[in-house]
């Protein structure tokens, strides 16, 4: 393939950064087949892992991980993100800018919190197949289609000095519409907040859509009408294996059992109710 | 060790890229042990991950995932590969060389299905002790010995200009009987096609030894005996939960249940028969 | 944030490198958070992915894992080591230099094996509130705190050519009380020595801290009162499923099953004694 250009004529001239986000694990090759169709279309770019450990399918997962970093991300960072129960039918496959950061990811919802949180957006559908490997498979487009697109956009933001949006040209078509999963909105009531856990994270920390800004000391959280917890500012304020409510590193309410799991003591997850008093 | 050199006194010239396979897991520091062996011999090299996830000792799993990816890798490529259950036995450490891509690992197999892709390779038994580290450790060649030959191979790369194949000058003698893995062979009858499951991935898809292009529409293949699985083109074209065939990203036949898993509902693994009635 | 640099203005001229360990796994986005702040701020160093499974909060864990790789890394790497459970609490923030490679960790005991290992090291306490994220939140010092540091660290190893303790200069007072975890210490009577077991690794290996200088062919050890294992020079020296006892990567004592896990076999952990025949 003409593309695959030998590493030794490379003299690396800009630093560019591609991201992996995906459901694959690692095992089976198919994470190291996306890098490798990378690194032989730009060699240059440092390609840094996110998680492969999505669950399977799991698109509001993956949706919620990348929230969590892209924007720490320098602009021209391209956020590649594969997790695509949907490969080989008709969903389209995205590019995107927001705030100077690119993404490259099937059109299924999984750009919802990106494009929630930035109200200037481009978004295209990726069409310009003379970049794709060939023949496409019908199962692996991370491989067949991300990968060689993320490492085309990695090109052109080295390439510089155009702005960021302007590495989208020729991909495709505007789309107006890209996939979008319904985000439950927390509200508030006059006697309470209420809210869901929206994640569970390894240590068994609930976090929920509820923001910190609602909460003022002396606010209560219970989870699926479990105990309450009472709002502290750090899991040291309160005895060990004691339950805590908090303001997390996402900015909004989590519920957490000091050196222990809150999800497993209460016996919930993603989508359990959160009703709080929100103190005074 | 005069190898090491300090960070500060690097100036990149030439982009090497080394890539780690392992069933190693990350937690002990094994792995962190040899990518500190490869930055300190060969400062400018991007290590990429690509799995250290293979079950422990299996050198035919990680010989599958080697092939999804090794040649998707630009020319130049450094593949470096520690599944040593022999280690500390008498068995060989390699070095080889395959449609330019570069190989280091043990001489157990690893490399089967490289070598059965590509005629014309070069394999060497790595005897070059002054690489190695001192004194070489009895349980733990993948730092004292593969990491340094990996880094050495990568330093040479990036000297360029000699044909990739040069790079392995003066590691050791020629080896013209590596270890190789039996590979199940399919089979064509006169009204079927036999195979095997050769890999399940972690989506519960079975992968088998026979070749796509055996497959006409109107193909229906059954596993150990089996339900009929219809051969299709993608996921898409059955209902969620229904067993569908088709050909994969690897080229081969493989079964699958849309939004589920095959080797679950079929109860096999790796090794059980598939009998392909190959259409029409 | 004025210390985000888009990439496409980055000429890369220095190699730096940053490790990465923590607890985190990687599903949740808060190693990905880390590296971005990382790519932000240092956009020309190389990040290397330690582990991220070490258990949660399992600080002892990872000060062993760390003890396996600081020091293959060559002078100038930064070692980020993120395993917290004491985030939010008064516990401080350390910085560090031994032998060259740079630390950045909290200060809860996880240098112990590091500062044990080198005579001449300094620690400080990171106090340099403006390389911090603001607001630094409550439960995600890696991001908010650690990784700016680490990143601040790379810039100035790149920079040189100071001596690479100087890059610790203005984060903060000295520290000449780091928490040191307790190490269990082997010893030597008479007619045996005794130690316990400090790691069990992926293999079920189970490592001791007896030295192997200690041990003389014809050595027998027993662990937990368990059936004595032959002291031998590696694996292959024993059949398949034996019990077998040798001196390991780490240059200790270690107990092995060939081809099999001695920590299953034995059913024992860390922390198991350790009772060895010292041959002659």
């Amino acid at each position: 393939m003409s593309l695959v250009e030998p590493l030794r004529h490379i003299r690396p001239q800009t630093v560019s950064r591609i991201t992996l986000l995906t459901d694959f694990g690692t095992v089976d090759g198919y994470v190291a087949a996306m890098k490798g169709v990378i690194a032989a279309r730009a060699p240059n770019a440092i390609i840094d892992d996110a998680s492969h450990d999505i669950p399977p399918g799991d698109v509001a997962a993956a949706a919620w991980t990348l929230s969590r970093y892209w924007r720490l991300y320098p602009p021209g960072t391209v956020h590649l993100v594969v997790v695509d129960p949907g490969v080989g039918s008709e969903r389209r496959a995205l590019a995107a800018e927001a705030d100077g950061r690119l993404f490259v990811a099937p059109d299924n919802g999984v750009l919802t919190r990106v494009l929630a949180e930035v109200g200037d957006t481009a978004v295209v559908s990726i069409e310009a197949a003379e970049l794709f490997r060939t023949p496409v498979s019908a199962t692996f487009h991370g491989r067949d289609v991300f990968a060689p697109v993320a490492a085309e956009l990695a090109r052109r933001v080295a390439a510089g000095p155009a702005a960021f949006r302007e590495a989208l040209t020729g991909l495709g078509p505007a789309v107006v519409d890209p996939v979008r999963l319904p985000l439950p909105e927390p509200y508030r009531a006059a006697d309470h907040l209420a809210g869901e856990v929206v994640h569970v994270d390894r240590f068994g920390n609930l976090i929920t859509n509820v923001p910190g800004e609602w909460l003022a000391p002396g606010a209560r959280a219970r989870v699926a009408g479990g105990p309450a917890a009472p709002l502290v500012r750090t899991y040291a304020e309160v005895a060990p294996g004691a339950l805590a409510a908090l303001v997390g590193s996402a900015g909004m309410l989590e519920i957490s059992v000091r050196d222990g799991s809150a999800a497993e003591r209460l016996g919930v997850g993603r989508g359990a109710s959160v009703r709080v008093e929100p103190g005074a």
